[in-house]
């Protein structure tokens, strides 16, 4: 295929490809400035992952915003924080403009983390360290070390998701700087910082700042790479609302012998209600539920099946005897999936007692397929469950309320939720994208539909309007949302070369 | 009634009752006594509920055993610490024999207390304190107040189980040598020490020391009275096993919305395993599995039938809105109840990630029917779990056993386990027991075939098979086995009391 000449070319001129001028790839430049300089991106990188960016705390989201913004004004930029409204989360705002551009290219990835409770970090999230590969993963000074391995590994909480992106982007404009390389399009930064919060205020930002933020496509910097290690893009996400339930029994634990055979068991009750709303296979047992779901397209289901087969390597490394749901990964991310964040009720170890707990709780989480809203959404569980005989409350239930409802479930919708955004597949900017990384990396960029997670990056497609590609630059094994989330340096490395190609290579 | 007249009666004299020599009650001297000494007997409990007795400790439970000892020992009983081997939690037993005396009673309480991590102690659970009625229940300097309020409860593990058992016996034995009142019977003494455990070493204790411990009767101090607040005698309890499980998922947390319709959910499975083996509504759902319980008697139904209602005050104070089961809450008594101690997965709250969990838990703990044995129990319950596709494993599932098994559950059981014991109602023991009672509180005593819970007492019926009467003291909502644990004054007088009658004018 020509993109392979092309990419194993040299110099800088454009070449006329199917009637589209195509600027030659960077990679090998920026490839070799990196090699030489990958200390100083490590440390870079290290500097930003020690800045704690858990959403719920918003001064040291600010911090990081604040710092976020200093760096790409020192690489030229226009910079605001945009807010939706004052004391919430910023998102840091670069504009570098390109003389003679056509194109406006919108980069978007997000600074905040998952928080950072899970038990059994190596280090602690915000004192990022590097690790050998695994499996051994030892603990190295790759300071003193000579050449960096590809294989080694970051680990700090948001390693993979999503600073990786931003450091990413900010080594590729150093990059390009250093080997004289101009950008081919106008470039606009938007850094979210509360996207794993579910966004709650990012849909009113865009709004807001619709006319700043637009431009001819946007580029999602978020998720992992397919999980064979090439490098892969998407046309969308799915959306994502989560809930929290609650059940109550008696209002002081019993002792189970004297009560185990009268009293209503809390600990049964959660059970009771998660199986009723799924499978362990994964089915969801609300009636209709997926009705609302767009079909799938032949398109997709072809790019679909083009996806290398990685699942027994997968079980392999999971540890899993079985999958559920269709065989491929991919297969269920055109519909929707109920997850159970936590189950919890009653006292294990060495405090179990034989007593009936007086609540119990589980959390949810429900991702969207496109075609589904949040709202219908609502309504389906809320109806489903009433049908099952829960009375729902929003607070907890005072002696009257508890009295007069035999079944009584505490639901409250989390504040952040999203609705799914899927662009085509085949439209021109769509396709610039896909020859960039193709002739950055040397051979055709695998294709999803959608990918599984969601991101705040639906609300701005939908509100501005233009096509969407997700560009993955971290390893899948990443731990994104866990204990020990780290990135590889290959990952990263390779992840400037992707964006290098992109801010100057790119053209339709 | 007879007896009500002779619990009205004064003095010390003998009289003929249906061909059998009666005692004269010493409730009112012993009232008397109590009314006079009520603080010290108050500060003789709280000193006693400080030590701590969690049966997992050995030394405390030392500590408990060696000031059990000296307080039998100062009462004139000839004392000796029995245990089934060296290093595990010693039994305290006493002997007082009585001149001419020609039955033997043993009385068994435990002096070890359940665990004590639950959240929410008013007061630390070592540091026990008095407090007012409910439902104000304030804090109150009692050594400063008057006389003592019968309603006012001393909080503290163990208050109402079952060292409230233990004062009571100590305090009668003082009461009767104050009013100068002598014991009718021989008295053994015999206080466990891991009961809440489960009794591990128990059943080996017991057959070890075979002959100290016969007597014609046993009197289980254990457990509370009926809800009513009336005195209520039972004849025995049900048996008890316990188990933990977990089961497993990925060897590491997984973002679930790129994994959570292809990977297998230990949220979801727990919940699963947990809705497989019992209904909402208290079923248990494996086949078969109460088909070796022994039939109920019409005696049996009849005093079941013959209980005062409480069922609507239950639901009240609880906070319920319904009941599962029967609608009379001993109803399940008779046969096996299944409750789910705990349930325990992922993480909720500000740690609350969207992953898939790597493993989740549930414990449990059944309730022996009559008739049910351990060992049947243990194999229905895995045999029930391996035809719902588990495959058991005794400890943590390594990566070989993972890959080779689709659904993996670790199951172990609780070391402490016991059967159901049950004595005919009408014995002439029973009937002696029920009559002193009678004469103590001027009421029939209430008669429940079997109680709910589950007690170490059970062995010793069986080895030493004698009749066996199970005398409460305990007000029903004293928390046992839960955060607040506390006993009223009113029934720890109420105690000393049955106590001496039984000491001093038990005769048949």
């Amino acid at each position: 295929m020509a993109w392979r000449g092309v990419a194993a070319g040299v110099g800088v001129a454009l070449a006329l490809m199917g009637g589209v001028a195509q600027a030659e790839s960077p990679a090998a430049k920026v490839r070799a400035w990196r090699q030489a300089n990958e200390k100083a991106i490590v440390g870079d990188f290290i500097k930003l992952l020690s800045m704690p960016n858990v959403a719920t705390n918003v001064p040291d989201i600010e911090a990081n915003a604040a710092y976020l913004q200093a760096q790409l004004k020192a690489r030229g930029f226009a910079t605001q924080l945009l807010t939706a409204e004052p004391g919430t989360p910023p998102s840091v705002f670069g504009e570098l403009k390109t003389p003679g551009a056509r194109r406006t290219v919108v980069f978007y990835a997000h600074y905040d983390g998952q928080p950072i409770g899970q038990k059994g970090w190596v280090t602690p999230p915000f004192q990022p360290a590097v690790r050998t590969a695994l499996p051994e993963a030892k603990a190295i000074d790759w300071q003193a070390a000579g050449a960096l391995d590809p294989a080694w590994r970051v680990y700090a909480r948001s390693a993979g998701d999503d600073k990786g992106s931003v450091q990413a982007m900010l080594s590729a404009l150093d990059a390009l700087k250093a080997i004289g390389r101009k950008p081919t399009v106008n470039i606009k930064i938007l850094w979210e910082g509360e996207e794993e919060q579910g966004s709650p205020h990012f849909a009113a930002l865009v709004t807001k700042h619709k006319e700043t933020l637009k431009g001819d496509v946007l580029i999602m910097g978020d998720g992992p790479m397919h999980q064979s290690g090439k490098q892969m893009i998407n046309f969308g996400n799915r959306g994502i609302v989560g809930f929290k339930t609650t059940v109550y029994g008696p209002l002081k634990p019993l002792h189970d012998g004297h009560y185990g055979s009268w009293a209503p068991s809390p600990t049964v009750m959660i059970a009771s209600l998660v199986t009723s709303l799924r499978t362990d296979d994964g089915k969801i047992l609300i009636p209709g539920f997926a009705d609302e779901v767009s079909p799938v397209s032949e398109a997709e289901k072809a790019a679909l099946a083009a996806l290398p087969p990685i699942e027994p390597e997968l079980k392999q490394a999971m540890g899993l005897g079985r999958n559920i749901g269709g065989p491929r990964l991919a297969d269920g991310y055109l519909a929707p999936t109920l997850n159970v964040r936590a189950i919890h009720g009653g006292d294990t170890g060495p405090d179990a007692a034989n007593a009936i707990s007086t609540e119990a709780e589980a959390s949810f989480d429900i991702r969207l397929a496109p075609g589904m809203t949040p709202a219908v959404v609502h309504r389906k569980v809320e109806d489903y469950l009433k049908g099952q005989g829960w009375t729902i409350v929003r607070d907890t239930p005072d002696l009257a309320t508890r009295l007069a409802n035999p079944k009584i479930v505490r639901l409250n919708w989390d504040e952040g939720e999203s609705t799914a955004t899927k662009t085509a597949m085949d439209g021109p900017a769509a396709a610039a994208v896909a020859a960039s990384i193709g002739r950055t990396v040397g051979y055709p960029v695998l294709k999803l539909p959608i990918v599984g997670a969601s991101s705040g990056m639906a609300e701005i497609v939908g509100t501005l309007q233009a096509p969407m590609v997700g560009v993955s630059i971290a390893n899948y094994d990443d731990n994104q949302h866990a204990v020990n989330e780290n990135l590889t340096l290959g990952a990263l490395f390779g992840g400037i070369e992707v964006y290098a190609g992109l801010l100057s290579d790119l053209t339709w």
